[in-house]
């Protein structure tokens, strides 16, 4: 299956899947292909839009902030008894139309042996940050070996959901060097744009690195039964279209290439987007997720045929509960020009957000949308 | 004049205009009248294409950060030797065509006594945010007096800067209002989002305070002899452009038409704006600034026929030289498609910056787009 992936194939170490587990595909429940998700995901007709939150499962649950005391952000990534529990908590609180993976941007990184860590208040920290051919061929590539709680945690999951989809998820490859370069998260990213025009080379092998790991770090989720995948590239809206197109798209489509090797449906999303939504699904997406700052209905014109995620600004769940609803029922209106629609926020859920909020949100698309 | 901005009259307590200094315009060297950048920004031929850097002045020279040490930012604003100073650094090094006034955003908030510092590493932070009527009620407007070291600066600076214009400048409320209601930078704008979809109310009542101060902050710049204004909406972008238009545009719209009152021309700036550039041209200014995640030829058709400003990805200056020149020579080059151009980066220097790649640039600029 790799060698439709060739370009990582010439990164530093090649992956080996001999040692891949068996799919577990099967365990996933049948009726998980018929769910509202995967058919709008696929273009299909829905008996409603579907729903659900990035960053659903997180710090604005009260059952989030009960199990995660005393835990570490990234050793509860790894244990498959709390990522199976944290996935779960907004899927039973809310009926939401998919569970998305829990995990970090940066864990795959960190189970192949990147020094990090994430630092409460201030994000990922990397002890040594990549600088030169030399760091890009330290790290090594991502077998099965190295994420087995992930399969685990996967497999237990799909029996848990019963008919509700998992997503799978990744960082994409600009959003993930950028950590990497900078030492840790960044506004202006300027280290890693000076690696990019100014070492192209080291840039080129870094991402291509970065690419290998994310898309294998998504085979991972789908052989353990996750339905589709969601490759965010959080910030590669720092970037101009001419340089995304030259320095970013073509990685991302390599990732993108190989989950599309897996059967499921690849969405693709990130902040602050709007001149790289057609870019971002000609690089391979099948949903294209928008964020707020675009009406959902020039978004769907910005990605051409595409079936579109989103967009909701997060903050409208501070609004008093109808004007948040109002809101909802204008995206709900602009999406229908899409050929699906995924209903979510713009950006992940955040931390103040009241979980009744999206309870109400949730009911309301659901009903609202009801065909 | 100011019967000219009937809503901010309406707010808590009237500006009082009588004890405004005589206006020092007439200090104002003939020159400055037919020089490129104020050419530029009335849609006249230019010899050349002017050129200035949005932060131009700042932590990227050695000679700012020579006289600043020891001296904290806004004391360093309120010392007319070191805003004159700080001001006429870059016009020396770089021979732009613009200075800008060396200040900060929430300078006019401090001037009129709201508690507030700007912390090194964190930004503006504000003792005790605003939340109530009545806390908004407690800012007092802003009177000539309150700022006479403004005045005292720019009489000053006019006179040293000779044929070069100088820049006035101010936050816009909305970005102004963020500050005071998250109590210091932020991300998302949680609270300042809250409180406008939630209290329209005091949303309103804050946005025409700040309004009002900062017109008459602009005032006070241009009658002491700045040639042309800029307001800042650094964080206009996390707005929906429904959003954008309905709590923000208007009181952007009664700075602008104000500063319109002066007789200069305005310039109105903001990142990640690519969807409000149009709303933020009707907001009545004469020049948009554009950032550079939007192409300049795009970004013209967006503002409709309105001179532009930009708008070169300022990570550009990390790039080899020839490689940042190629694009500035593109960015010109898109430029031409406006009825005015006046080169800039899309954001401000970041202050990593090699000077001597601005030098470079500004050379490049006034060569390359000689007439």
């Amino acid at each position: 299956m790799l060698s439709r992936f060739p370009r990582t194939g010439a990164s530093t170490r090649r992956l080996t899947w001999e040692d891949r587990p068996v799919p577990a595909a099967s365990t996933t429940d049948p009726a998980v292909h018929d769910s509202a998700f995967l058919r709008a995901a696929r273009g299909e007709e829905v008996p409603h839009t579907p729903v659900w939150f990035m960053r659903q499962a997180g710090r604005s649950l009260p059952e989030y902030r009960k199990v995660r005391q005393g835990v570490a952000m990234l050793e509860s990534c790894m244990r498959p008894d709390l990522v199976v529990e944290i996935t779960m908590q907004p899927v039973r609180r809310y009926g939401v139309d998919a569970a998305i993976f829990f995990s970090d941007i940066v864990l795959p990184l960190k189970a192949v042996g990147v020094d990090l860590d994430i630092v409460p208040g201030v994000g990922p920290v990397v002890a040594k940050p990549v600088a030169t051919l030399e760091d890009v061929a330290a790290i090594p590539d991502l077998t099965p070996g190295h994420v087995s709680f992930v399969t685990e945690s996967v497999q237990r999951l799909v029996g848990e959901l019963g008919a509700t989809p998992l997503i799978g998820f990744a960082g994409a490859p600009f959003t993930v060097a950028s950590y990497l370069v900078e030492g840790g998260p960044s506004k202006e990213h300027a280290k890693t744009k000076a690696m990019m025009f100014g070492a192209p080379d080291v840039w080129d092998a870094l991402m291509r690195k970065i690419a290998g790991i994310s898309a294998a770090y998504l085979q991972v989720q789908v052989d353990a039964g996750a339905s589709a995948v969601q490759l965010f590239d959080s910030w590669a809206g720092a970037m101009a279209p001419a340089d995304y197109r030259r320095y970013v798209m073509p990685y991302s489509s390599e990732v993108l290439a190989h989950a599309g090797t897996l059967g499921v449906p690849r969405i693709h999303f990130g902040v602050g987007t709007g001149e790289l939504l057609g870019l971002m699904g000609e690089a391979g997406a099948d949903v294209v997720g928008v964020d707020w700052r675009v009406p959902l209905d020039e978004g769907v014109r910005r990605v051409g045929g595409r079936v579109v995620q989103g967009n909701l600004d997060p903050s409208l769940v501070f609004a008093p509960t109808e004007v948040m609803l109002e809101r909802a029922a204008d995206v709900l209106e602009r999406g229908r020009s899409a050929p699906g629609h995924i209903f979510n926020l713009g950006h992940g859920v955040m931390p103040s957000t009241d979980p009744d909020q999206l309870a109400r949100l949730t009911d309301f698309v659901h009903e609202h949308s009801a065909r």
